[in-house]
């Protein structure tokens, strides 16, 4: 097992403004995809949408202001059983983001640009917390190509 | 051990022009640091520095247009012992660098720091390829307060 790390530190005396843009509809529409549907409640189901693909969470864990964890429960076959891990503490006047996605079988190709798109939208969130501007797809950093 | 990973394409037709960044001064200092001194020759060392750390690779492999591996020889713990591994194909119009950052020996805070940054230096190095200009430091994309 095989996983992807991350962290960035957000301007904000807030923890829950990074918390609220993990756990509503509209926060996580503003940073990751604007075709995010469905709930964010405890064992409820979001759905994530990028052109036709896109992943099922299912909400495992939430402590607020601290951590929030889906479980993948369908999309491309190397995601789904994975886990998506936010840990969040206040340092300072940042709150800082400790991000995982655990449990990669193997680390493939996609795996590599997975984990490059996901800096690029811890950026996004970043952006989206400290100046109320995110860039979720469509209008995403591409990395490569149309991706 | 543990890895960070990464993928960007680059739109070029030259994986030369990759290659160039990755093993010349000049190359090296528009997209990682601008205070980038030594010989990226074949078991030379290269010195990177920040302020007043950074880290000291000794290239280790060297195959035109294709693949270029650096030990860390000098730096902060974590990073001595590593190597870093830059794998290149031509893909159509682009050129794919596969990235690995291999061999840390605990996932630490400091790993998902370093694997952010990865990205975004990535990202400078994308953008010097297709546009001729990088973001390396000081002018760096900030993820965590100055860092």
């Amino acid at each position: 097992m095989v996983d992807i790390l991350h962290s960035v530190g957000i301007k904000t005396s807030s923890p829950s403004d990074v918390y609220k843009a993990l756990t509503t509809r509209d926060g996580l529409a503003a940073w990751w995809t604007n075709d995010t549907q469905g709930d964010s409640k405890l064992d409820a189901i979001i759905q994530f949408r990028f052109n036709a693909g896109g992943f099922d969470m299912k909400v495992v864990e939430l402590d607020p202001d601290k951590r929030v964890v889906w479980q993948v429960i369908a999309g491309p076959e190397e995601w789904v059983g994975t886990k998506i891990i936010w840990d969040l503490r206040k340092e300072g006047d940042y709150v800082v983001i400790l991000f995982k996605h655990q449990g990669w079988r193997e680390p493939v190709e996609f795996m590599h640009h997975c984990s490059t798109k996901w800096a690029t939208f811890l950026m996004s969130l970043k952006s989206l917390v400290e100046t109320g501007k995110g860039a979720p797809w469509p209008n995403d950093v591409k990395i490569h190509d149309r991706h």
